[in-house]
């Protein structure tokens, strides 16, 4: 049960978006510039890193979320990501997105983690600047996320296939808020 | 020296939003609704909460400049701001504040750390269910500031008076971003 009241029975973060539209505004304009904004990383590359970060924080409704879009939109679909969870180093990904699954996951332990080698690693397989910069923010902004669904104990639904259906809906309206309706009550 | 090469000599947080100001601006928006949107809990209080993570977590740049928009706030100054960083429970801070910081020390280190008993902590000492919301919110949103300033490894000044003379500014201005210029070249 969530610790506070919230005005819907919508589960993880859809829940508080709804709850304090206010926040949850620029919350999902972050996630629609970073997961389907312009970039050289495609959609289902984001997605996995949002993921993997999401897994190592032991966020079941955010890994759970992000899993099924990133299965939806990668060509190894499940299987890749499960893989890319238990065994990043056997997992057949490219080796400029395995420094930067690498490099997100030093984001998730600390700042500090994101050594110099780390990030000359990823640039040596090919990243760019606005790569390296983006998986940074994509992995920080998923310690927020996962930290904020967990930390208010929301609901995380059990059911694979409300998760596959959600990444549908994501993958065809993104992440943005629909505009306030005015209240009916005039 | 920064990961990345940046396009200003602006330290933390301020070089990554112009560097990228399409995450830049969520962003700002984001730190504008919770730190000094509309709330039961003062500027000063929100800040406090900002700053205390950003000593946990170790980040020197926001530990500093939320330090010093707290200090500027609060009737207590920096010496208070100094004192729940180094002892929280002997800090002349009313009950309520004092169970939200402690809400806030465990959301820095996992969403599960929130347990119940924290929360009913903060409500039996007044706390209601949207500071409840909004601290968790607060407290995962430095875990991402925090990461993606020192991810990225960018430059923080050793001066005190920098941070003092930018508190100020925040305290007049806010967080937002000022609106996109257009291109002088045309």
């Amino acid at each position: 049960m969530p610790h506070i009241e919230l005005n819907s029975a919508e589960p993880g973060i859809r829940g508080l978006l709804r709850y304090r539209p206010e926040t949850g505004r620029p919350l999902s304009e972050l996630a629609e510039v970073l997961l389907r904004g312009p970039s050289t990383l495609t959609r289902g590359e984001r997605e996995l890193i949002a993921a993997h970060v999401s897994a190592l924080n032991d966020c079941r409704y955010c890994s759970s979320a992000h899993s099924a879009c990133a299965a939806a939109q990668l060509p190894g679909g499940m299987a890749l990501v499960e893989q890319v969870r238990t065994d990043l180093g056997a997992a057949p990904v490219p080796d400029k997105l395995k420094a930067l699954l690498d490099m997100a996951a030093a984001v998730r332990d600390s700042g500090h983690a994101v050594t110099a080698e780390l990030v000359a690693a990823a640039r040596d397989a090919g990243a760019t600047d606005q790569e390296i910069h983006d998986v940074v923010l994509i992995a920080a902004a998923f310690c927020m996320l996962n930290r904020y669904v967990d930390g208010l104990a929301t609901m995380a639904p059990d059911d694979p296939a409300e998760y596959a259906a959600g990444a549908q809906r994501l993958i065809s309206a993104g992440y943005l808020m629909p505009p306030a309706q005015p209240d009916p009550r005039g």
